[in-house]
């Protein structure tokens, strides 16, 4: 047996980033940028007014002072003269302060009778002008290479006047499900059948990690079924299988790929649910598609997929290679000892007054009960070995709520 | 001027759901159930075995006892006939268990010699066995109306024997820039104009929201290109739109879409970035279309959206009327007392080693920076009148990493 840590890393060893596209800014929410957004203009591109109010000469802005309003500069349309002794402008927040004034006279300050202005408050030279190139300038790097682009993220790209941006492609990920035993959902079910939920759950979660998912027909337990798999997963980015991977007489995945040149790892996992794992290559890690062989039990499954498949999607989507992100949470019951397998419990998060995470596991940990699954809004991680834990420790956890999973 | 927790109970008190539509199993992830889903079957459907093995009468499995194979059910394949005394039947995870049998034989715990099965590990009646009915049973709620779909509800589901879901139509939102200065990124710009930022910023935050955004071209400064929008927003949910709800004299918004009877609400908020915000419907309450005005500034156009847009967009896909999920962190570095208005401080997070998270905002908090704004992970809520707080204090946060935001 290995461990989860060895496991995940000699899978995400050989995987790389889907290479680059090119892709409208309509579009680019939750990609991962192939190469640095470089601002294309300056901003502030001038120096502009920071309030609605009246640019001037500081010098001319004393108090009681009266000036000559020469005419205003709405913003999108500047003033094009310039301000001389005992002139003002009027302008307003983001207008572009006019050749010769140095000094914006705030609006509340001012009292304007026709074209004159009286200054209420002296003004002070450069206080509410934003200077050019504040926020950005031309040439700057406003956004790094392989960061997943957020909503503000969007919104400085299209400031810095990208209307494109280079990010990479989506992962097309084949999700294939094996057995006799399967139905589709709403089909009839054989007899002693079993309705096909992992390759849906799993579809769902490679759209929650920014994939695309593809179902495959269900796949029957033949090694001729499963072979002619390897002709419909070309130009994939990864295969994920379900079911068929134990050490059962039903195992058809390996022999049905290896006649199709699946090189393959297949490794007993020191973990619980979910014990086997396989992963390979069919064909030449250069240009083959990689395969990941999670177990058919549904709960194993989706807690495998957690631990294992996304990462692999953040690998593909040109994230760097990194566990699932966990954080600290309290926990809510004591919790026994630990056995060499590591171990995932499936738990309930509170808030408590203080606002500290209080993680609960349920008391029964079957691996057959999807609906408790459903119902658990984190993992507690288990090491192997992990001492017993009194109510109120720290414990490492994966939510689930937070990444839709 | 109001408060902003005032202000959202006002703009969210109207607002509903969206309808709900029929969607298949694999584009409901992220969607939100419009009515609870029943499981359609039981799980497991009969009792099954938990592991490889052998079924056998309980009475039979001494220590040392020798059986007859009579036959094998492989998982999909139930046994047809009845397990008598000295008999033993093969099956694996999730075989039926035979009629007749009552226990299981591990697979580790026999020896088979051709149609013999010694036993190695005296039995236990029931052990090993799950019983029909332990995850749900037909009849069983398993996921609740108003429930935003994960991918582990979308397996439950399927298991449940759902092809289909009632689910709420993701909102349509439309969104509205106005202003001469504006140009679309990429486009030429005019002197003294900026790039629209905030209508892509806002259709990503729409996107992250699981609403489907329209970007309306931008509309000129003039009363009739305003009005014309109306004609537009017609189906819509909601229409944003940003720029032009200042106190300024460019202010078009309300006098535009008063001649297309909007009623108004326009709001001076107790807030920082971000004063002023309009709300109010264009049509009645029952068919209208609200309308919801964001502040030009892209800083505050994102933290008014974060604050207000982002709890519209989750009453309208069909989630309870709440605020934006807040945490709690701990201050990196002492905050000055606050005055009257609520600020939202932009902020760095980091994990001490402890797992604590540690909130740290930029020392200058200028709204017009946009690029700090990316960078931020986190927006710190300083209520009206906070007082001053030490380094190490705990304060309530919006983090915006987590939410794509």
């Amino acid at each position: 047996m290995i461990s989860v840590e060895e496991a995940r890393e000699r899978i995400l060893a050989d995987l790389r980033a889907t290479p680059a596209e090119v892709v409208a800014l309509a579009d680019v929410w939750n990609r991962v940028t192939a190469a640095d957004v470089v601002a294309r203009l300056t901003q502030p591109p001038a120096d502009v007014s920071a309030m609605d109010g009246y640019a001037l000469r500081a010098e001319d802005g004393t108090r009681g002072a009266r000036l000559t309003v020469i005419g205003a500069a709405p913003a999108g349309h500047p003033f094009a003269g310039s301000v001389g002794p005992g002139e003002i402008v009027r302008l307003f927040t983001g207008s572009v302060v006019p050749d010769g004034a140095d000094a914006i006279l705030l609006q509340e300050d001012a009292t304007r009778d026709g074209d004159t202005v009286t200054v209420n408050e002296a003004v002070r030279q450069g206080r509410h002008i934003r200077r050019a190139g504040q926020d950005f300038a031309r040439g700057d790097t406003v956004i790094p290479v392989g960061r997943r682009v957020t909503a503000r993220d969007v919104g400085l790209a299209a400031a810095a006047n990208h209307p494109w941006l280079s990010v990479h492609r989506r992962p097309r990920i084949a999700i294939l499900a094996t057995g006799d035993e399967i139905a589709m959902p709403g089909e009839p079910i054989p007899p002693g059948g079993i309705v096909s939920s992992n390759a849906h759950a799993l579809a769902a979660l490679v759209r929650a990690a920014a994939g695309l998912p593809t179902v495959l027909p269900v796949a029957q337990d033949t090694r001729e079924a499963v072979a002619a798999v390897a002709d419909a997963v070309a130009g994939m980015d990864l295969l994920v299988t379900t079911g068929g991977a134990s050490v059962g007489d039903h195992d058809l995945i390996i022999s049905g790929l290896e006649t199709r040149g699946l090189a393959v790892d297949f490794w007993q996992i020191a973990m619980r649910p979910g014990k086997p794992l396989l992963f390979g290559w069919l064909g030449c890690k250069q240009s083959g598609v990689p395969v990941l062989g999670l177990p058919g039990n549904p709960v194993s499954a989706m807690v495998c997929a957690i631990l294992f498949l996304l990462p692999a999607l953040a690998r593909l989507t040109g994230l760097p290679a990194a566990p699932p992100p966990t954080t600290t949470a309290v926990l809510g019951t004591a919790v026994a000892a630990n056995d060499h397998r590591a171990d995932h419990l499936r738990s309930t998060v509170t808030t408590d007054p203080a606002g500290r995470l209080i993680v609960t596991p349920f008391p029964v940990q079957d691996s057959a009960m999807l609906r408790r699954l459903a119902l658990a809004d984190a993992l507690i991680l288990r090491p192997p070995h992990a001492p017993a834990l009194p109510e109120g420790a720290d414990v490492p956890v994966i939510r689930l709520d937070t990444l839709g999973l």
